[in-house]
This record gives C-alpha cells, structure tokens and sequence, in this order.
C-alpha cells in the first residue's frame, strides 16, 4: 500500500504559507519555500494563488477573519446597547493587544503582511465598522441611541478607538493607563450617540 | 581686527543639529558631527548639553514647540467652542499632514527622533491635550458644554483623532476621505460633550 497523499487544499497552502512566513519573515518568504513545505512543485501551488501577492493577501484574510469571529456582535446582545459598546471594543483592544504583547514576532510579521495588503485591511476595516454599526442600530431600534446615519456613526466610532486596536499603536499599549483611556473616549462616543441633535 | 566670533548659545547648537539630523538622519548624526558644523569642539557642545541624547531631546522639544504655537487656543476665541474645537483640530491636522506630505523625509527624520524621546513626546502630548482642555472649559462656562472634568474630556477629544494627528497615521492621509473622517468623529464627539449625562 502506498501513503495516503493528502489532498492539496487552498487551506493546507495557507497553512503551508503561514508558518513560512512565521519562519522567515514577509521580506525573505517565497512561494517555493511554500511548496517545499508541501512536498509539491511551485507551479501547484500557483494553480490555487496565481501570483505571491495572492498567496500573501489570502493568507492576510485568514489571519484577519479569524481575529474578528469572537467580536460577531450576534454572540454579545444582553444589556444595553451602550455596554454591548464597551464591550466589543475591549475585546477588539484584547484580541490585538493580546497578539502584540504575547507574540510579538507573529505580530510583526502580520502588521508587515497586512501593511502591503491594503485591499484585505480595507474589507478587514469594513467588516469592523459593520459590527460597531449594527450594535448601534440596535440602539436606535432599542430608543437609546439617537442616530440618523448608523453607518456613518460606525465608522467614526472605529476611527476614534484606533489608538486602541490599530497595530501602528501597538508600542504605545504597554502603558497600564490605556485601558482607561479606552473607557473615556467611549463614555464621550455613546453620550454623542444618545443625544438628540 | 578679528572677525567677530558668534557666541556659542543653546539656540545655535539646536540649529546646526536639526541640520545635522536633517541631512545625514538620526541613525548616523553624532555630536562631534554637530560640533565641526559650528567649527567648535565637541567639548564645547557638551558644556550646553551634557549627553547626545539631552541634545536630541532639545532638537525633539524646540521642534514640536514650534509645531504647536499656532494652535495656542487663545489666538482662535471666536464663536461656538464646538466650532472653535473643530478648527483647533483641523489645524492641528494639517500643521501634521502637510509636514508629512510636503517634506516627508524631515518628516521622517524628526517621527524617528520623537519617537526615541518620549519624555518630550509625552510633555508634547500633554500640551496639546491642555488646549483642546481649555477650549471645552470655554465651552462650559458658555453653556455649551455640559462636562465635569474637562481634563479627562480633552485628553479623550486628543486620543479619539489620534488617526488624524499622529505621526504614525501619515500613511493613512494620502487619502482624500480622511478630512470628512475628522467631521464625523468631532461630530460625535461634539455632541458627547454637549450632553446631559
């Protein structure tokens, strides 16, 4: 009997490009050391991802939806809307200040990844936006919010915590005085929410 | 008769340092490089700045002085503080973008520079969370502004439009949106201030 030959799958590619980027770092990581890692030729690996940019932005939006699926705000809708807020942006802080702090080579070599990837942390930046807007809707629906545009809100509401999840901070979130910080430019967000214009 | 030797002050040791900085870059600029700008010996720049890294600070310090003068809130007391607030941040953001934009390499030079001084980046920060402070203080004795602690509230209003001022955003102002980004969130922010808690 001859070995199982598993499969090549876009996932087990992605896997494959992963942990050679973790081991080599963006800047030398190939798409034949890819193969390598697979056993395969590189051409096999070009019929899944037609050039190294694809290889790189796909493994970019893996990375990025895996982090966002906790934050699903369908998972969190006790309370009022205004918690729920709070909520969902320390988890947000969490989860990237997690990653920063606890594996910062990981990190570095994501933030460098995601850097060149502008198409993939646009839809990434979207989809977050998306989830503070609809915990916003609730509110409105709910009666404590007052908001004409929700998307709008949404937006500015991610724009204004960027201290707090975007990657470029990362060095600023040792400082133990962040998480209050986070807290008083909520409270200022959701009273702006709730006012009648 | 001699020519006249100029006195060796502060204020010309800081001039041919951000000259130095600005042309061989903060990796490579020495004090000894700074001293044969001024035809001195390095001895004499150390008699007015006991360290490379006090001299740096100095250059760092003057700099973002000069950055922030035209922000000082007193020049600006006409109408509405919410307006006042709006024109204070936008000031600030393009005093911050158009040195990226238009000289991106001393602007370059001089984010490596404050980014190693953080003492001066953090009484820099301080300042400018100061004005917004005094501008929303304005704002309560107006009426406008229903808020109890203005010095949280200012220090909030700074981190909130962090994506629109700090230097590690610059990336990020290449694109046309980013003024009416700044609208949305002082809107928000605007109308938490003005709230009835």
């Amino acid at each position: 009997m001859t070995p199982a030959v598993a499969v090549l799958t876009e996932e087990r590619i992605l896997d494959a490009a992963e942990d050679v980027l973790r081991r080599f770092g963006p800047t030398k990581a190939t798409v034949v050391d890819v193969a390598k890692a697979l056993g395969v030729s590189h051409g096999s690996v070009y019929r899944h991802f037609p050039t190294k940019v694809a290889l790189r932005d796909a493994v970019a939006r893996r990375w990025l939806d895996r982090l966002v699926e906790p934050l699903d705000p369908a998972r969190d809708t006790n309370g009022p809307a205004a918690e729920r807020l709070l909520r969902w942006l320390e988890r947000l802080a969490a989860i990237k200040q997690g990653l920063a702090l606890n594996d910062p080579e990981l990190f570095a070599t994501f933030s460098q990844l995601t850097a060149e990837a502008r198409e993939v942390v646009a839809a990434h930046v979207d989809h977050l936006a998306a989830m503070i807007t609809e915990i916003i809707a609730d509110g409105v629906r709910s009666g404590e919010f007052v908001v004409t545009d929700p998307v709008t809100a949404g937006r500015a509401v991610l724009h204004a915590t960027a201290r707090f999840h975007h990657p470029l901070h990362a060095a600023e979130w040792a400082d133990p005085a962040v998480g209050s910080e986070l807290h008083e430019v909520w409270q200022l967000l959701v009273q702006g929410l709730a006012a009648r214009p």
